[in-house]
């Protein structure tokens, strides 16, 4: 199960500065615009999560991270023209795995740290979205988990506030930490292939 | 007078916040993206204080901030289309109390861990209106406060510098409090009464 | 040359903060706005570095740094016609000064900190350019280090890799300063002079 994680994390950075590097191409960026994408979402989170509670930056401690996204930038950058326009469904079930996975990692670091329920799911949706956010400011859009459109940010919520309640009630930390990442992997999954949504404000 | 200060403390949360919400309901966000909105300037102002000065972020030492955030955020959204598109005059002069209470209190804060009276106006200011600056550049826009207009940001820089001087030439603490916020407050009700202006560059 | 790399500072930051106070005009901001934004890039990058290195923010400890870009604030307001829409060429041989030593000055410090040639190389590029990327981003631009260009942050990068790799081979540190300086302005010049890019992915 650990080593599942592993390749679960490798994985959803790899997806997340994906992302980030496609959305530099996309606005004519050049390869220092793609390597700066790229870091956003895959450690922007979890970097903002960590300033905030007082902690050691994870990809100062351990900088495979860091590495990872760099891999995925210049991949992205040699392989644009044929990952770009299109819509890939792999990579949006990729990007599912890391969601879901980080907005849980992220909630158990902040319970530990902070011991508050409120702090820790705030945190856990931090860790899962903040970057992209930032991604999207750079860029100069609406950031796309803000705006009406497929479930995204909520399956963060839920899968993070799902992990404090389960560790409230007692069950162990590691089936606390699959069954909330299962819960936020089904709710993004519906927003893919269901196209769930959010409301908005009536005005 | 405490209870006084906690109360203009809800108030001036709560108006931040909602103002966020707006700003996120006027540009068409989901549920999600008027929560995010409505506590940057609740929050955002403070928490990079905090980060600079390496304090730990008040909103995660107590959470009740956070819970009023996310009430306006909540009433904001159920009842955006009763406030939004007017400009109500309450909500200005709410959000003028709010303003002249936190460039004081980040000024304080600052004051107490820097020494210098320097970094002390510069983290009122911050406080007072960072969070504003985050929201409106999430929302794409040039900053509100940066923009030639009434008077606001120059409301939080008059009443953290002059809580710095009253501490200096000896006023005692509570009395340089109030002393202070009435003088920000005085400042920013000239901008929303007779539209005093800060000047631009001459080109 | 410990005065001269003082003198580099100096007119290093008063650069920076010129760059950021013209982008404010440009945009029509008032007094305040020219501040915040002349601050960005004069201690933006430092600020982040600091934050997430877990050190004292450096215009915190030291604040003159700060009252140079208040300066460099002010003489542009004053002086904004004379100075706006022409390419200034001496203002950009003085940024270019100016970058060369914040990237090795920055690597030098992160090197110091974390031990990481990698950490220290990214943390020269954030102390160099992460302030310019802000300025832009609240001026709602895309950040002009990331588009195609004239080399900019690469010549950071540069200077703040080869620092990092001749204190590895045992290179004095001093010595080692001043050569990954000048190859850093060296590259930016060539960026000045000749117009030297990065390239964009093909698609």
């Amino acid at each position: 199960m650990e080593n599942l994680l592993t390749i679960f994390d490798i994985a959803g950075i790899f997806v997340f500065a994906v992302s980030g590097a496609l959305a530099a191409v996309r606005n004519g960026m050049d390869l220092f615009g793609i390597i700066v994408l790229a870091l956003m979402p895959a450690v922007g989170g979890g970097t903002l999560r960590d300033l905030m509670l007082d902690q050691p930056v994870f990809w100062i401690e351990g900088t495979q991270t860091i590495w990872i996204a760099l891999g995925a930038a210049f991949l992205t950058f040699l392989g644009a023209r044929y990952l770009d326009g299109k819509r890939l469904k792999w990579l949006a079930w990729a990007d599912a795995i890391g969601l879901s996975l980080f907005c849980v990692v992220g909630a158990e670091k902040a319970l530990d740290v902070s011991g508050s329920m409120l702090v820790a799911t705030m945190m856990g949706v931090v860790t899962g979205v903040a970057g992209g956010i930032i991604r999207d400011v750079i860029c100069n859009e609406i950031p796309f988990v803000m705006k009406r459109g497929e479930i995204y940010a909520t399956a963060a919520f839920f899968g993070a506030g799902a992990f404090c309640l389960l560790v409230y009630v007692g069950v162990a930390g590691p089936i606390a930490l699959w069954l909330a990442m299962l819960g936020a992997f089904l709710m993004r999954a519906g927003g893919i292939v269901k196209g769930w949504t959010l409301p908005q404000a009536l005005h």
